[in-house]
């Protein structure tokens, strides 16, 4: 059964134009990718927003990084030499190290209707540890029982690793270190304890043997994690053959944890799916889409910075209706609504 | 100042035709990187065992791969065309997947002088779940106040990854879970709780920004761990500049911490270094070697199955002596005393 998927009719709600650069000789590229919550009575994002310098020189490529030593963003020149492979939009793969070619921190907007936002002027988080250098992205935001909890991932030359950020008012945030070890990315947390447990979906990136799946792990204390256990595979050749990750932090429906994830195919197009998980066992697989519920349609979705692309970081609940944001061609924000009920009848007769 | 390495007489003091394969149709390539612990007046070492089918067709190579689904030992049939990479006598790379040229179970070996040893007629610890399909490999054993803890690298379609064993008496085994998500290796566990917390040296293994440096972490029961930060890097263009990780298991000194870990060079090219962590902090490097304590040099080091390689997963330490076990060029096992006073000696005046 087909899944409908009601775009907003503004979308995107929210694209670079918007979004105030840290610094002057900054531009912003992409705002996309958001963390979403609700705090009293607003809608939170927590925006991916990516920058990059204002480029001046055809003949070299300004990369931004970080520097934690000093507390100060450093610009580093690289050659458009032989040795630098610019064949990939977001990446300069240099024989000894690769660079992002933008860098991303952390920017909350806020909304009373959950499509117009204020977006704060200033960057909300940025990076800040040696784990950070190359930025912050792709945050997702779980509220527990004292403050919400944000995963995100953190690239440097010590790899890509997903640390822990605590927040009760989206004002002041306390950095609870590092959940993940490298690679890895695509974490969100559970919304409740299962079992007495607290567990997480996370997908280790880099493998000499295994592809890009998706796993689980529990914890006692939010901190400390452990029983890994490899729960979904990419499906060789399909929408989601190349690489999967958590999307959207799993909710609670009727007969299961509904877990919207992405997936991407070996050319990079990045789709949503499905996956049922059992209630009190999440790690058992109860259904998966086969085909997307969400694939790249509308323009904005298809072409951008890096094209062909829908990527929830997260999703309200309310009723039947899932109210989806999501990350566009790595370049703004699309708002989507689905009905809970369409996508589990969707899941009838599928397969774990 | 130099460390004097006192090789035995008797090297190598367990080689491959000592051991019994665990099927007539297998042969044992290597028996190597063996932890090593003491039970009552025991020296027990948990060997690695390399077996592979006995080649039979020039055409093609035989992968052994453990079904966990069938309980049984597969022979997987590869065709020496194009496709396949054999350049790396370790791996064998097709376009979809990698596999090792052999398998790899734990063997118990027993002794009362530490050098004369009784090998199990049959393996102790066979692959047994989805994520040892590959084979079980380079166990490190530590004891704590409720018995023996093993880390073991797990490989497998899934990745490579760190279980948990634990045994009272290295005849009843019980597997506690995967501790660290792929791809990681090498992890020891420290021999006690240091400001009431457990610790583990690992090593991520694969990272698209990263090189393979060493991390720490820490946890509260041994199952579930975090806080990951990286503590000692790879030293561009040296002895250690390619890979590092932990090889024996951490002891106290007067001094603080001493890790004696593999380094291998460019050229894959393995050697042994000390590195002295803070006694109460160990997150803290306080010194490390410069040029290595121990090299390959011996002909059983510098020739065998994988050429170059001096590799510990464990030692004892008797007062001044550390009575060092190492995998010798990746097919047998190797017997070195080292002087703790004169690691040590050597560290002074090194950087961290």
């Amino acid at each position: 059964m087909k899944v409908n998927v009601h775009r907003a009719e503004i979308n995107p709600i929210i694209a670079p134009e918007h979004v105030k650069p840290s610094r002057p000789d900054m531009e912003v590229i992409g705002v996309f990718n958001a963390g979403v919550s609700k705090l009293g009575d607003e809608v939170i994002l927590l925006l991916r927003v990516a920058e990059r310098p204002v480029p001046n020189d055809p003949e070299a490529y300004l990369t931004p990084i970080w520097r934690h030593e000093t507390g100060a963003l450093d610009i580093l020149r690289i050659e458009r030499t032989e040795d630098a492979d610019f064949s990939d939009p977001r990446v300069i793969r240099t024989p000894y190290q690769n660079y992002l070619t933008s860098i991303s921190h952390l920017r909350v907007a806020r909304s009373l209707d959950g499509y117009n936002f204020r977006i704060d002027e200033k960057p909300t988080v940025l990076p800040e540890t040696e784990y950070e250098t190359f930025g912050i992205e792709d945050p997702r935001i779980t509220e527990l029982e004292d403050g919400y909890y944000i995963t995100y991932s953190a690239i440097s030359p010590s790899g890509i690793v997903v640390p822990l950020l605590h927040t009760r008012d989206f004002v002041s945030f306390e950095r609870r270190g590092i959940l993940f070890h490298p690679d890895n990315k695509d974490v969100t947390l559970f919304p409740e304890r299962i079992g007495g447990r607290y567990y997480a979906l996370h997908r280790p990136s880099s493998s000499h043997y295994a592809k890009p799946d998706i796993w689980i792990a529990d914890s006692d204390d939010l901190l400390r994690w452990g029983n890994h256990r490899r729960i979904l595979g990419v499906r060789e050749g399909g929408w989601d053959g190349g690489r999967i990750g958590a999307s959207a932090v799993p909710f609670r429906t009727e007969r299961g944890w509904l877990e919207l994830y992405h997936g991407a195919d070996e050319d990079n197009r990045y789709a949503v799916g499905a996956v049922l998980l059992d209630a009190e066992r999440p790690w058992q697989v109860l259904a998966r889409s086969s085909r997307p519920i969400m694939e790249p349609e509308a323009a904005f979705e298809r072409d951008g910075f890096f094209a062909n692309v829908v990527f929830p970081c997260g999703a309200l609940v309310e009723g039947d209706t899932i109210r989806l944001y999501y990350g566009a061609a790595d370049r703004s924000v699309g708002y989507a609504e689905l009905s809970v009920r369409e996508v589990l009848a969707s899941l009838e007769g599928e397969e774990a």
